[in-house]
């Protein structure tokens, strides 16, 4: 494909996905936070990473829960350390397809995006 | 592809695109609005269409023009009829870009919307 020199040296405009469920919706920002609690171990501490309190970290859990009717972390569960969050292999799951569905979605609308780009300057 | 009789009956998940550039996001909303002033020929009337204030409607506009850097709407034309509004080549041709995105993204993420409606049951 031709490219113009301008279109080579900005910035290719991104996509951002959300599934629309009958129960809801799920968009980046609740995956990015499974993901952070599935590298920090705890919804806590996950919370922290982003600058989002407990409770609303929680919320945005159980709305996953629920929305999914399914749930996308293990029970807490306790000891010396206080206890910690795992991620289900549903949860897993999730992350796993949202991401693939984004890496498909980028190469099949890669043309459009070129196009767009080319008309805004 | 096999599927259930349940993953059948149900409703496949469907995608929501945002388009995110430097300056601002285009999604499903302010695409909607340009299609119903292209078919109602008026930002006043696409706003009573869509249950939308003028000036909110208005500002969509100025927002779709400060985030493209181009005009997606032609000046108001004058008249016996009080003027109305046309979309610029530019305004039809992000509609079309849009739509376009969304038809191949729907196609390129069918594999992966299967398998999560199947996992949630």
């Amino acid at each position: 494909m031709e490219m113009t020199p301008k279109a080579k040296t900005s910035k290719l405009p991104s996509l951002s996905l959300r599934i629309d469920l009958d129960e809801g919706r799920i968009g980046p920002g609740k995956i990015q936070l499974l993901e952070t609690i599935h590298s920090c171990g705890s919804i806590a501490a996950a919370g922290r990473a982003l600058n989002m309190s407990f409770k609303h970290a929680w919320d945005l859990v159980n709305d996953l829960n629920r929305i999914c009717g399914c749930a996308v972390i293990e029970p807490e569960k306790g000891g010396k350390d206080g206890g910690g969050s795992a991620l289900t292999p549903f949860g897993l799951s999730l992350i796993n397809r949202y991401r693939s569905i984004e890496r498909s979605v980028s190469q099949a609308a890669r043309e459009e995006l070129l196009g767009l780009r080319a008309d805004i300057g």
